[in-house]
């Protein structure tokens, strides 16, 4: 009895076994979801399932008000954080959380990570940005649903795009990253560990080291991203 | 002939070897041993085994009083810590050893870790205790023994229950981690290290990282552990 | 149908797997190219293809003047540079560009990597120039073909050999480096990513490290390269 | 036609390339030679051969005044450093020669290394010294010969056994192990760079960390190595 969702349980699986293999998770740590926006629905891993052990029949398809469509498993307990940025962002397709290393040390100094070079700019124009900890009376509410509110506080007190930053920090905590498709926001994850550790390891040899100017960031941006882009096939 | 201790052994056997996988030790450094709680005995690495050539019958079995019940082969030298443990600490089901950079650093620098994040309190709710380093008598004396005292010494002080709080830094020495099994040690083990290279680099980032707030530490703890836990399968 | 430069091809196609294979860089960053002096031609990767997928193929050939002669793919968005690099430094004959964490870290930083010790010694005899930032009226030119310039420009200003010293940091992007071959050139920039690390780690243990006496810079590098030289076979 | 030194080269083979295999060097860098005292003669590694290429039959075979008696490839550059050392300490057996990293960065910043702790102490009861750069007349000398002179002051001005100190950083250079047998001399290797990246990270975490007390230093070291030792099988 093959169900619908069948390719993507499959992509949703593949995005998890490749945050595993590009060293962004240990054990069960971590997440990735992918949306099917004609169906309003989308699947996530199980909670707390190795990601040696996971296969493509335990990934759970759930709406956008988490409730279950399909999939016997409970599914990852950060699971109304995705559903509440999919359903208030429409445009992007897959989601990834993780505890990656340099990405949670930023979290916790609470600093959001300043645009030092090129490896930034050829993927976002900001610094990326680290929300502050949550106030006490939402972490003792709803809080994976307040999570999601959260971010998009974020993003509006900062006035930033979540087509052009595709990544964030909840202080304390760790990083969300997102993108057009699951593969994508894993992609974005990997960039945001890589630049995380660069960032911290630039302020340990030049503490005064200077933002990227302006028009570095908007030639590697524009490059990549612009009208006029010459990267890539 | 077989023994009855083969499962035990067995049980031993492959946490060793994983604690050489997860990249925890080199050489032969470190240990971890399982207890049968029924038989009132436990499973030990031998001494100065190296890991590529540990075989499941070289595992050493022992009563709580350091007796040896089964094996040819020398105990770790680190066994009369483990016995301790064993002995006063009912609920424990296996304990690990490790000289595992980021913890022995921390240790070195004899300084708790403390809790910055939820990758910490997802599995406890403290500061990462480190004992301060052992009297001089205690050292020249029963030193393995003292080891276990001195663990529990700390705990004593410090009002920790090894229930909550599976994990410990001995002053200038390393790492202890146990759990209901040993298969949980090793796991808190990697835990620890984690925790401990990434509260380094946090501090790195800005050393005026505040402590989590007690309300996310009780969120994250209470969802993994608590009674209405909803973490995991 | 054979192309005559099929064994360039191979030699750029084995260059840029080398630079994945020894973690140089992720994903599709980075380049290698490899030079034909004798047909005036150079072979470079394509753009953002990433090197699981590249084969010998897809491999493009230019002249110096950017003109692509074989090669369905687009070529790396940085070719205008190596371009660059070959027509004005006749002796060089393979040019890597990659994203290395501490080689970018230093440019980054803006801060030219001292010569701490003779790992660095045996390679090259001066500090490892970073380029400063372009000029705003460059960057928003011909980019790629100014940083080109930017590099000889630094050169000159430095009263620097590109054949003693055979890598670049550009500041706030990260390194160039080249050499005979473009094997040399991927070596070049695994040796200056080894020196950018201990670089850094110097700094660390010792804020006042002192720069390596000129005697011990020139008995290893002429022990290596000099007229004398008893290194290798 | 079989010679007498097989199995001397076979152990200094498996020796450079365990040297490789632990990740203490990269392309050619280093060197391990193993004595055979019956016969007054050592095996070494040929200069600059890659370790991926290196075979039984390549090492070559001196005598301790550097005379080549077996062999037609170039010995390492370091050689005369290896035969004075044989000359001069009748009681090792093997040398290693690394470029490890944090060895390195040591020896940059010139400082000894202090016993913070006990995977200190379980190998030695010192600092790891660090001898001061050469002199400049002796660099211009016989160079390799005189690092020999270097290292042998070094023990003498300080009063060290190298039965008891299986290692020594070069100021600015990098370090020498040895031991026993050439197989030691890298295990040695792999612990110095163990410890050089915890004493790092410990002086990081806390600059005013104290060293190991008297009392830890001699318990450790003792039952590892003492008359009473319990260590191992």
């Amino acid at each position: 009895m093959s169900s619908k969702y069948e390719a993507l349980k499959q992509e949703c699986f593949e995005a998890n076994i490749a945050l595993n293999n590009l060293g962004l998770v240990i054990y069960t740590f971590g997440n990735v979801s992918a949306v099917d926006r004609d169906n309003g629905a989308f699947a996530i891993k199980p909670s707390g399932v190795p990601y040696e052990k996971l296969k493509p029949e335990d990934i759970v398809i759930l709406d956008y008000d988490n409730t279950i469509i399909e999939g016997s498993m409970r599914p990852s307990s950060d699971t109304k954080t995705h559903a509440y940025l999919y359903k208030h962002w429409e445009h992007i397709g897959g989601i990834a959380h993780t505890h990656a290393t340099y990405s949670v040390a930023w979290a916790q100094a609470q600093k959001d990570i300043p645009i030092f070079g090129t490896t930034h700019a050829d993927h976002l124009t900001k610094d990326i940005p680290c929300a502050e900890p949550m106030r006490d009376d939402l972490i003792e509410g709803n809080y994976e649903h307040n999570t999601g509110i959260q971010i998009l506080d974020c993003f509006k007190d900062r006035n930033l795009s979540p087509e052009v930053v595709e990544m964030v920090l909840l202080g304390n905590h760790g990083p969300f990253a997102w993108g057009k498709t699951a593969a994508k926001a894993v992609y974005n994850s990997k960039v945001l560990e890589t630049v995380a550790q660069m960032a911290y390891l630039t302020l340990q040899i030049n503490p005064e080291a200077p933002r990227l100017k302006d028009s570095l960031i908007k030639k590697h941006y524009e490059r990549k991203h612009g009208k006029n882009a010459y990267y890539g096939q």
